[in-house]
């Protein structure tokens, strides 16, 4: 599983910073989640294969997540993508999307689906053989919602000496891979756990951002993995963090703590900062596990 | 007479290549002209001070040449803007920005003026004491216009010597910029000549952009002091030219020439082309004064 994270800092793009998007890579599926204003300019800059983009999950429609939307879909356009995209965002991102289409005259080469999201209650909207992606409702000034990536468990690996030891047809692999037990020709079982080893735990991957802080959440994304977990504030601006409907690291932190999650990163800073050391400083006293998001980082986890 | 080159590239905006946007400066007057996406950080880069553009001319609604407006309309929002902006564009313009300042649950702090236009004929949009807008109706793929910008004719310099020498009080001195002859107390008429310099002469600025080579658009350009006309291909592309209708750098020479323009500005280049130099060569056989436009370069006129 690998994130990178193409911009994460608050309101408005600048020369040294990007607004929010990054790229989830899990099994070989890569997901976009949010889409700010120069997107396409940091997937190329970062040499990321705009192609294998299928999916695009929007947290909600402020411009800091969404500007960069529109570009991405015409630039495909213009490449002459052919693969479907699907689009997950709130109601109303089908409407933008497609009214600027609309008025330049411009049709797809490609099957461009929305998925529009109106509950808010966490719900299933992706799901394939590895992935599942759910939504985790977040409280913030407009309607917003993080997503949660869980990898389903994987196939176990199975241990080809025991296998040719027990001269075991090759037909009965994928039965072996998915946990079951081999009766051999003379009747005698053998367990499964004698011809495969454990597979590679299955991870997890929650987008929170942007939210207020709140203690429910935690509850919603509970042993992840990986929590990436907006922290637009330090601890000495809270009263501004609670009108805005943002986060300090410290409470990034707690949330993290909360959840038993094992890694926490930080990001959506805002640009009132000269430096982000200190987001770090204020989350580590809560949570071990910190890291600071940073345009063009990459995580591997 | 001022103009800066913030992209002139066409399609999709690169790492190293902008979409189309340029701020003209004419009498302390800054017009914004087109906004593709990363405008707001070009302004950035090139230290433009964004709160002196309160006019924006958008010359048609395909998004190398718009979807940047609605970025940094908000990032004016967020600065706490005071002034009002006025948009001038086609049809269809405000229902995008509204649309999305909407969904966003976002009111701007200022007046946001959207001027649309619909009219097939060169129509007067802005005008005040020291700079008319007009229209320049062009052929593309959607409905399009270039915009000809004409400064008015200055005051005349005062001759200080020659009203000194007079005695000339100086309550007649607005009088003279503008004009007049001076009638001394002992009945003495003084040719205005005689108390005046010529002013610098009005100059004017025809931006078009994007545009099938059209003979007619000279006549509406006449005489104009620079011209930026679009070169998306170079000549030995004119067949994809005319199918995408746009023009070669050829082409832009022609109708420089045919305005009897002083100076043409080339843009909107292809990105097919690793270098721009043959655009000049090739414009240069037909026409003498071409400028190669490229993001980030200024041009003082």
């Amino acid at each position: 599983m690998k994130v990178t994270i193409l911009g994460c800092y608050a309101a408005t793009p600048r020369t040294i910073t990007n607004p929010t998007s990054q790229v989830l890579e899990i099994r070989n599926r890569m997901f976009l989640i949010d889409c700010g204003e120069g997107t396409q300019v940091q997937l190329r800059k970062h040499k990321i294969k705009f192609s294998k983009i299928n999916h695009i999950f929007i947290s909600h429609l402020h411009g800091d997540h969404l500007y960069g939307l529109i570009g991405l879909v015409s630039t495909y356009m213009l490449l002459n993508r052919v693969n479907a995209l699907h689009i997950y965002g709130p109601k109303g991102v089908k409407e933008i999307i497609l009214l600027q289409l609309k008025l330049s005259e411009s049709y797809t080469s490609y099957g461009l689906y929305f998925h529009e999201i109106i509950s808010k209650q966490p719900e299933i909207i992706f799901e394939d053989d590895a992935v599942k992606v759910t939504t985790v409702p977040l409280k913030h000034r407009i309607y917003t919602n993080g997503y949660l990536f869980q990898e389903k468990n994987k196939e176990r690996k199975l241990n080809i000496e025991a296998v040719e030891k027990y001269e075991i047809d090759p037909i009965y692999y994928r039965k072996i891979k998915y946990g079951g037990n081999i009766t051999l020709d003379d009747g005698t079982i053998i367990d499964n756990a004698q011809l495969t080893f454990d597979p590679e735990p299955a991870k997890s991957y929650a987008f929170c951002s942007d939210t207020i802080y709140d203690e429910t959440l935690s509850e919603k994304i509970k042993d992840v993995d990986v929590l990436y977990h907006e922290s637009t504030f330090l601890e000495s601006e809270i009263a501004l963090a609670e009108k805005t409907m943002h986060s300090t690291a410290k409470q990034a932190a707690t949330i993290a703590k909360l959840a038993n999650a094992k890694n926490l990163i930080l990001g959506h800073y805002s640009t009132r900062y000269a430096s982000i050391e200190k987001f770090k400083e204020e989350a580590t006293q809560i949570f071990p596990n910190v890291f600071l998001g940073d345009d063009g980082k990459s995580f591997d986890f």
